[in-house]
């Protein structure tokens, strides 16, 4: 990869162009970031270990019935992925209180909410990524009441996939992210990583916290969640 | 009123028990704050200013068909006032980019908005009264699904009802935030005050800001716009 073919450079990943028409390289870093960028760390392998966490959930997903813009693994660090046209939304679901929403009600982490609670956060850096309501949404004509329903409808359905993923392998999903991205014939499709960078996990027994909050929260022994995660999953999705 | 009466202190009103039963007094004080309280100011007469605003629009509203928590005057600054059970939420309604919303997407203020944009804010001080989604409002279980629904139509009822009062009065109706309530036999009614410490109002002609944002921004001339809009008010309405 040359600097010229990159495309975007974001604080997980980096985006390529592709010798192959209509397709993108990601490449994992090995770089954490939290908050905002505003706190930076890094532990040797995340990139490989977070590319092949989010290319055997992808693989579980699309067993499932749910496409997302991966295509085939190129190497240890990179996955070869569609193009497509992201939505500039970060659309996060909930199932348990946590992190920023827990913090922002003054509510304690860890209580179960009555339903998934799907959100959108406008994705720009400079902006710190808000919070956006529909009628947000609606009225930037980032997306019109069709795509939100269909938006919501897949984050929705992604979380009901995932939730049984995770409680297969002892984990309990309480929240993730993702974004989102239109194919050349108008399809929806799920268009990121799904990582320990992007969930927050906690173990079913244990309660122990498996994902970035290990990092954000200085909780230590970061790299062997993420590695454990892993392995978990290796024993259910070939 | 002796201190004992005292129901509730907000930044600009007081709310005292009433001898009758069933309602309530309000009375405003002189105070302006602004950023949560962090910035504060006064000026004389405006408790009796932004009571007799408050009170010609509710007496426009109710000949509009939308009804307020308002009874009758009392004195100078104060209203009598019907006792609901007060929703802890503000509801927002926008007709033009500008103010929290501007600085938020990072957007120059005045650009008008495809539809009038509705927003939730949950009422507590001490959070800094964040932004909800209506997800938000479901599982904090402040209202429900025909509760939301009803809290927006009666907002943009109210918004309608203003736009035009304000216009034939030369001003732009830019946003407002509102309050609402529940009769004790289960009606939602508008239960504030509507000010303009609590509207954006642009004049018509020259642009200029007639409201809070004057004292927010350090404009001058804030008791002069305040005196303004009540004289306007009141050669419409009685």
């Amino acid at each position: 990869m040359t600097p010229q073919n990159l495309v975007y450079e974001g604080k997980a990943k980096k985006v390529f162009q592709d010798s192959q028409n209509g397709t993108l390289i990601l490449e994992f870093k090995d770089q954490l970031t939290a908050f905002n960028a505003q706190k930076k760390g890094s532990f040797e392998k995340k990139g490989s270990v977070n590319s092949e966490i989010t290319e055997l959930i992808f693989k579980y997903l699309l067993g499932q019935g749910v496409k997302s813009h991966y295509i085939e693994r190129i190497d240890d660090l990179r996955l070869r992925v569609l193009k497509v046209q992201m939505i500039p939304l970060e659309v996060v679901v909930r199932n348990v209180m946590a992190g920023s929403l827990a913090k922002k009600l003054g509510l304690s982490e860890g209580a179960q909410l009555a339903f998934p609670v799907v959100e959108f956060y406008y994705k720009k850096d400079e902006l710190e990524d808000p919070l956006l309501t529909e009628d947000h949404v609606l009225v930037l004509k980032i997306a019109d009441r069709a795509r939100i329903d269909e938006m919501k409808r897949l984050a929705l359905d992604i979380n009901n996939k995932l939730k049984e993923l995770f409680t297969a392998a002892g984990m309990m999903l309480v929240d993730f992210k993702v974004e989102m991205g239109m194919t050349a014939d108008g399809k929806l499709v799920l268009a990121d990583e799904i990582t320990p960078d992007s969930c927050r996990l906690w173990d079913l027994s244990s309660g122990e916290k498996m994902d970035k909050d290990r990092f954000r929260r200085d909780l230590g022994q970061v790299k062997e969640a993420y590695l454990e995660v892993l392995s978990r999953l290796q024993k259910l999705i070939k």
